[in-house]
């Protein structure tokens, strides 16, 4: 197939991949129908309809550019934050923010370090700038804080990645533990702290604003596609100290945010009482799938997320077949990638219709396993 | 400010900077309205009712990402243009293309040809992968062909930007001499032939789709932003052999597009009717500013796109004084940003209230500057 000659050494030994292959493209190659949209972490208990509300009225202010500087969004994020419109970066998504980030830091061939079968698109976006991914194995379900911190160190890395609720795990850190490994990387290494699932996570969690903000080295990144339901709107936010978070200016698609995903975001944040109520159904349905699991003999972990990992005893082959076999029932989940990790498989929390479905199909998948 | 120490060199020298001041942040900085929203080549005329109406339907799938294969879109897309599907690749607009263009293609210090005063957000991610800019002035207010051949000749560079029609100008080459300076280029020298302005340039400036689509050396880009009135929506798409194609799969944040802006630009394919009613309304909106412009012994360019290029017969410093006079009346326009360019401002199209007050400001603004 005829390409140009002469793109960027790095570019041209790149595969042409994609991180996850989507719902809609297993459908196409399938020939089936997804029924239960269960297995990409979404949340399917939507956006608020005061966020549909402001979806729908501003609809037809779609023809003008969304504000480069994202300044309503930045003061709201950091009023409700309790830091400046400074210390906040906005971007399409946290992908589009790991994208920029590893940009930020990276030359071919530099270190990076994070967990083995952790976030596959922060590894895409490490491979696209050509860095050396050094991987630290989860410890009982859970990132290996001593481990990433000693990998820091042997390799002189200069960028890290963690996330805290952990993905696809759904395992986390106290938050004490997490501002001391913050505390103890080396200044020349960049910490970035995924913390997508933020808003699921229990008390104690979720390292308080101010240990973390004073830290140069310290990117947090956070988003709008878990709790408040809006994965196809693509916002994220980067929190960061004012220094680091002007970086992201020098290199970002100043004119890339859609303005209608701006507006919802600004209206999602507004109404924190639905974020209560949806939070309440996530735990509600972060319970069903547990129970749905044990009731089939599988062993569901703890999970601080949107989803939950469950263990089902055998390898990354068994799981495998029981994701492929309720993909023949239409419900579409997904499983970590490596192992040991890929002995579970992963549900994300759905409204009951999709718990109901996942709940019939499970028991005739796994007879047939058997 | 305290900022992370170890980004790359390229970035820790790079300007935090953004190559459009936006209106809203005018409207900050300068405490004024904007009333008539005229100067970043948006379409004041909207989006079509359907593709409103497509929006508000969908709002509520909102809670699912996107596609990341973009199918439904490019096989439209590939329908209306007569390609395959492989030919097309998905962006947030032609801005992220060309981002991903560059970053394909260009490594620190490596010449990038381009028209002096040609778009700045290209020249933006130019210098964001350090690549070094050599610019060709414009001839006659067109870009020069012959002068853009010679130097990609002459540095042999890997990159040629050049748009048709053209912005800042207006002005327009004719497809047979678009398509020779095409063929005449090295095999190892990109083309980026920028075609935002494609629907609205006159019979015979739009270069066949067979004419370029076997050269794997030529990328078209084309958008939803300005003819279909979508900017905000952040859609845009390149046009190339498949090989090239798939070189956006290399690095491209697949998980990057708005839910709501692919089912926008679905719709607004599919109303082709409302595009030729809009485009009616452009060719009127252009000849009403300018005759706005000749009412004030202004002069007129020619035009191909959704705006006009008005000379205003003396240098930069007195069209940027046209440019702020006409903000204090709320009018929002822009100006070419390098002479001799910048003698011009740029008017974009827009409804009729929006032309009235651009008349009524127009002739107070230039009073107090004689």
């Amino acid at each position: 197939m005829s390409a140009f000659s002469r793109f960027t050494p790095l570019v041209s030994v790149l595969p042409s991949t994609v991180p996850f292959v989507g719902p809609e493209a297993i459908e196409r190659q399938r020939g089936l129908k997804v029924e239960a949209r269960i297995g990409a972490n979404e949340n399917g208990f939507g956006p608020a309809p005061s966020v549909l509300a402001a979806m729908r009225e501003q609809a037809g202010d779609i023809w003008k550019y969304n504000d480069p500087e994202n300044f309503d969004l930045r003061e709201a994020l950091a009023a409700h934050l309790g830091v400046t419109a400074a210390n906040i970066a906005i971007g399409g998504g946290i992908d589009e923010l790991l994208g920029q980030i590893v940009r930020m830091v990276i030359e071919p061939k530099m270190p990076v370090v994070t967990s083995l079968g952790g976030y596959p698109t922060f590894n895409f976006h490490v491979a696209g700038f050509g860095g050396r991914l050094v991987t630290v194995p989860y410890v009982n379900d859970r990132e290996d804080l001593s481990g990433l911190l000693d990998a820091v160190k042997r390799e002189s890395a200069p960028l890290v990645y963690f996330a805290n609720p952990d993905n696809p795990m759904g395992s986390w850190w106290d938050a004490d533990r997490i501002v001391a490994f913050a505390r103890a990387l080396p200044e020349t290494c960049l910490l970035v702290l995924d913390e997508a699932y933020s808003e699921t996570g229990p008390a104690g969690s979720l390292p308080p604003i101010e240990a973390l903000i004073g830290l140069p080295n310290v990117v947090r990144t956070r988003t709008f596609s878990k709790a408040y339901g809006l994965a196809g709107a693509r916002v994220g936010y980067a929190i960061s100290t004012p220094g680091t978070a002007l970086a992201f200016d020098k290199i970002r698609n100043h004119f890339g945010m859609n303005r209608l995903a701006t507006a919802a975001a600004l209206a999602a944040l507004k109404d924190q009482a639905y974020l209560a109520e949806v939070v309440g159904n996530i735990h509600a349905a972060r319970e069903r799938i547990a129970s749905i699991a044990r009731a089939n003999q599988l062993s569901p972990l703890p999970s601080a997320t949107n989803f939950v990992a469950i263990d089902a005893g055998r390898d990354g082959t068994h799981a495998r077949s029981i994701v492929d076999g309720l993909m023949q029932h239409g419900v579409f989940i997904r499983m970590p990638g490596v192992a040991p990790l890929n002995r579970c498989v992963r549900v994300s929390v759905g409204p009951e219709r999709d718990m109901a479905r996942f709940e019939e199909a499970l028991p005739e998948v796994l007879r047939l396993l058997d």
